[in-house]
């Protein structure tokens, strides 16, 4: 498991919560490796109605082509790649109707690692109305340690682009 | 709270995606409520791309509208029925071209209630080659509480529904 203290994800989807209420401004998810914990983390938040208008949880391709990644960049860049998820974070925001847009793509492991992508590379992407962000991650815990560090990672990418910190 | 023991989700989750690969089926998810927590628990499991495809977390009306559930059930029935699980169940599976579609709409509490719609209602679908089935819930937790209630509700339905248990 990650070094990540209990309680420390929940917060960081309350303070997520709160400071997009604050601004007035709604997000949406597309989690291709968490599989809807980001979600699940925004929703436990009483409220949270008022922001978070919706996840997609896009594990196979065909699911990420539905929501609106072009194949070209599944097959030049491959599923866990910068484009993927900026791709994703652009996808979800038009879909959502958002004004933000979170999402991340990565190898969880055991299964699905390579020598190009070894298990714990994450790339996550926040997509607002000033642009797109993107950042790479690589992180060393297990499964389940590594998509908690992803959420972390990907809601304090949010509030930093919030400005909040 | 609610009473579910630590380990009993994960439990469920590992029992479904190993019952699911056993019979070579694939599931896709719409979580209403949940906003990813049943997709999270399945993608926690090593292995699980083999069966689960993508989960939408379709919280506001317009993203339930986005992924095929008719305009019409939401305003005759509401968003919180049987007819409106049914019609995820079937939109999701249809969506994720899946053999299985699980879906869930309820009321976690404590926004969102109403007279007709306590917090702790829940609709759970089930859909599959051999048609949809559905079930009421009324749990008596607290947010956090109902949402993990209903996640282990639906997973329970999904391993009935192959006859696990």
């Amino acid at each position: 498991m990650s070094g990540l203290a209990d309680g420390e994800l929940n917060r960081l989807a309350a303070e997520a919560i709160a400071a997009l209420n604050e601004r007035g401004l709604t997000i949406s998810t597309a989690e291709a490796t968490t599989g809807g914990l980001i979600g699940h983390l925004l929703t436990e938040i009483p409220g949270s109605s008022k922001v978070f208008r919706g996840g997609v949880a896009p594990y196979a391709n065909s699911f990420k082509r539905r929501i609106g990644v072009p194949e070209d960049i599944l097959k030049e860049y491959g599923a866990v790649s910068r484009e993927a998820a900026e791709a994703l974070a652009i996808a979800i925001r038009g879909r959502g109707e958002t004004n933000v847009g979170l999402a991340e793509t990565g190898i969880a492991g055991p299964t699905g690692a390579g020598p190009e992508r070894p298990a714990g590379l994450f790339w996550i992407a926040v997509v607002d109305v000033d642009g797109v962000v993107s950042e790479r991650f690589l992180f060393e815990s297990d499964r389940a340690g590594n998509r908690r560090e992803c959420a972390a990672a990907g809601l304090r990418m949010l509030l930093r682009r919030l400005q909040v910190r």
